[in-house]
């Protein structure tokens, strides 16, 4: 009998419960009814307290499609329980505690950057742990595609569109601000699906007056509106000069909720022009998966119970090209996949016309 | 020879390139080739000022599916051009002028609730004007439903989705923001649809001590999540209690960008819990119109048409039960269709464990 | 305690599991938990077999966005059972005796009009019934809308909305075939909403030669393609004209799986012109619910909780205008509410320019 | 003035408005206002006939988001004007003239395999050329992806999903019915991203025995349904096996418009489980292009600009893992990417239990 655990970790996303199934599938395929799931409840919290529901092969059955995660699951557990990420030491006994005491076989993670770094240490301390790279944010080192990422960008992208036919009925101009507080890749992509003017990223920092210059161009090409896709994280070049503790000041203490009421303000100040916000938020990690993450997750799956039928631990399942493989967790821990200014497809934006402020 | 004016007043929608591809469908099988199409361009505006197109067949064709409006449009062009709405007086003979000039034979005016004002002071002014029922809000006095409006909930429906499973994944508050100033209807309707445990509307002022015992209640039925759908225009009691002008301060006031802030703080405040916002903005007046809004509007179309060829002018189409028939424009013009509380929808919400925090 | 039967009955569609969420919110607010839900299983076989799970009120948690059943439902179960409907005079004590041994206070019947017919042959055999009319069809007589219908219209109006842009980049002609056997809603409705150049229902028989017609008057207007919206039931004068019997022996003898086929080739046959076919079948009842129908079926939920609690029997659930109300069963019971060449949609769509091919 | 033609060849498909504007919108940021561009009309046809319309970059203003193609497409031009392809050599002096008398720069073609075999002859007969690679099926030689298939597979997935809830309401077997006579690639993709339960493909020839023993393992797992998905291009094991000839006089004499209904009656006829049918058909090519096409096609329009612009030609614009290149029209000519049994994707798919009934 084999014994696997399974956790969801971080912010959900899209496909969470595809790529489980697809885990849960392949497990079942290659070793028939011999083998045990134990899902871990809330993420990381639930290994630390030894919270869990033991599944059945129809747990996962139709929830290819549901969003969210059966499992739960929860940020920073070593942050909120107390005790800083960093020196989670105390807590990373309890988890191996769990682990030995239900005699698994490996632990199977859903989860993003911060995420796979837990994975890595688990993984150092001598567990059998096999990570599966989950973010709507494509920011995880070492992988092609995250799941969740496309799926993100459709809801992103479709905010773009319905702006798009207001935006050109009023002559207006347009934010809509998109997920991520590090990285732009969805802003990116969902700018350039849906056609957006202007796109800000945190990679990219921004200079209002080109950002100006951008919209004064497209009135003169006798383009009455303009919409920007602007990253939860987009930043101005005077502050991303700053150190760092004076620039997380600054954004903390922003008198907006958020930088796209911010950005609509310096547009305003600097050219009188008035602008509107739309902020769809958490909608870009909530709803099913599209078709191009279940294939994905589904593939990400399989490969991982291959992984543990072949007793390949330590590995983080990731994309190379259109091939799914594996690096080791210890390659991928603790680094982010940046937008490059020099990315073929930023290069690619600037070719199409569109302006990154910079 | 038959001269049609037409133009697209007040906030832009889905369905209005439906309806006017209806108007043009109709009066070009009534007329035969026998009809020319004023199109004013950016609502009264362009009847002020005699800019326009003169349109073709082929401008309607491929437009049934298209949002925003070919003819553009523009808010309060009264206010806007320096002059109170109220006292129209000097803009109404400018645009009976270009009336006159063209030799028209009626002004069909899509529009919502003030441009249908301005339409019966143009009827009253000796005018042929027919009127069709724009507006996502739905609050046209006269007619069950306006076009645009089950667009609009679609869209804040699938916002309310999407945040459903980010939701109960990490047994969350959110609320989503949805449009309505002074009624509460798409807010209602999205509401249900989308399964939110409490609604907030212009029409019922809620006690936040109310909001905070129906997510308690929520918590008490091992519910860990909340969804809060909330209407631009979502008023606590004792702002609703003060005089008009002070409760217009108080809202001009507002720290926050919109409401949904507001509340999310003023629950933290009282119940110590974390909410998070969403706020799908004008995302809920673009896009395409949904096959029901594209009936209603290709029939409140064509009902126009034939409107025109009985000669029976001055009139509004509407919708009453399943049948689109008019009214006076007088009889509707000044009112505004609110939500109220002893409505059958709102007894119904509550029936389904709906609180509206009051 | 209450005691409440429930049971799907009939083809599935989209918001049955909403409308059954709507009933047991609403009864659970009514007498808070002194209620039992006796879900049975395959409609009313299960009540004639007294296969049932109990529910409780989390069986009803996520389910409002649900496509399906989850009960599951069966088609005419007399006639699967080896008895003609007609006298299932057998069976109804059968299923009388299951009512009775489980004391139940109430039978809900979520179903068409065969399901309704049989809800009132149990009322009048003294069981307390309440119908709620479900439906993709909208052909129960007596309410203005079933739930169902407008979601299905919104699929078959999506595939409308694919094959425009293929149709018109090759200026082809194409054929969607809509669902209704008897009825043409559906298609009346898609095919108004996804811009049909025709439109043929069972109950406006088509001429194959004005068909071609209007095909020809298309080119001669210089557009390139033509799109029919062709319900399932799309009859020809002659056949229609034709004695029950020889008909049905016709269409039984059909040597294609469906009309749209036929109709291809009839048009082929008479013009030389190529016809593409698409059916779009079954996907027209699957998916989840619009948020139209997951308000209209909770709102007719939270009623029929309510007829229950005033003890209001053997009536059915309908809506009139926007008015949620009810009918006695057996005044809808075994009629069909067709569509009519005089109803005013009919006449709107041929102002539009929209041929009936009659 | 750089002087280039543009045409669309082959089937429709989502992107190729969005790849053309990405053309465009490129040449006209590397050459500024210096560019003209000849739309050659209905594909090869335009190009033979000098049917063009000179465009302009409003007329690339709006189409992102749109379906079809504003150029129209023909299909097999040298079939279809009563030459064969293979020596559409009178057809090509013809092209030469046309290219030559405008002083065209290069010939950009959006097309698939065979279009993109034109290209190469246009190219060996000493024509500047730029292929861009066009097609819903994946099939093109030398690129991991095309424009189109992505969107396609989108389609037929959202089919299957719509299909899944009333299968499993019912308990019945469904069959849905996916593009792709030569190749299974969206089938396979749509396959997965649908929880089919059986795929069958062109590639892997089945054998009805081992379909109806898969069928009988969900029966006995205590499924009560099963979706196959189906490529129109499905052949059983033994018409495999024919010589070509004889097995396309089995598919041309078959009595079924399509093939599903067909394995439909098979399995009907060894197993004597019903079988329905769905038919999604030219829905698949329809419709906007998604948001993973709208980039793809984006990025390869820019491409080829800078192709142009480095004067290299001869080209086809292809995807290599994530990276935009160009690889010599003459290297994927006249070859297809079929799907492999042995593909890792075949491999994952039967690891997560899905049947190839072979």
């Amino acid at each position: 009998m084999k014994r696997i655990g399974m956790l969801t970790s971080g912010g959900d996303c899209q496909a969470l419960n595809a790529t489980m199934r697809g885990v849960v599938k392949g497990l079942t395929n290659l070793y028939k009814k011999d083998v045990e799931i134990y899902g871990f409840l809330q993420g990381y919290r639930g290994l630390m307290r030894d919270e869990y529901k033991l599944l059945k092969s129809e747990d996962f059955s139709g929830i290819l499609t549901k969003g969210g995660t059966i499992l739960g699951s929860s940020r920073q557990p070593f942050k909120q329980m107390g005790i800083p990420t960093e020196d989670g030491i105390d807590k990373v006994p309890a988890m191996i505690d769990t682990y030995k005491k239900h005699k698994l076989d490996c632990l199977v993670v859903l989860g993003g950057n911060g995420s796979q770094k837990t994975a890595n240490l688990l993984s150092e301390n001598g567990l059998n742990v096999i990570g599966l790279p989950k973010t709507i944010d494509n920011d995880l080192w070492g992988t092609d595609m995250t799941f969740g990422f496309q799926s993100a960008v459709d809801i992103a992208t479709e905010a773009i569109d319905c702006i798009h036919t207001t935006a050109s009925s009023h002559n207006r101009i347009f934010i809509v601000e998109v997920m991520g507080h590090k990285v732009g890749w969805i802003t990116l992509h969902a700018g350039i699906a849906g056609g957006a003017d202007i796109i800000l990223l945190p990679e990219i920092p921004y200079d209002i007056k080109k950002v100006c210059d951008a919209l004064d161009k497209r009135t003169e090409q006798g383009k009455g509106f303009s919409i920007l896709a602007v990253a939860e994280g987009a930043i101005s070049k005077e502050v991303a000069k700053l150190p760092k503790k004076e620039r997380k000041k600054i954004i903390a203490e922003r008198k907006y909720p958020s930088v796209a009421y911010e950005i609509a303000e310096q547009i305003r100040d600097y050219s009188g022009k008035e602008v509107r916000v739309t902020v769809p938020g958490h909608t870009q990690r909530g709803g099913s998966p599209d078709p191009f993450d279940r294939v994905l997750s589904s593939r990400f799956g399989a490969y991982a119970a291959e992984l543990i039928k072949k007793q390949e631990y330590g590995q983080l399942v990731v994309l190379k090209g259109s091939e799914v493989t594996s690096i080791p967790l210890s390659e991928s821990a603790g680094k982010l996949k940046y937008v490059s200014p020099d990315d073929d497809i930023v290069h690619d934006a600037r070719l199409l016309g569109i302006s990154f402020g910079d």
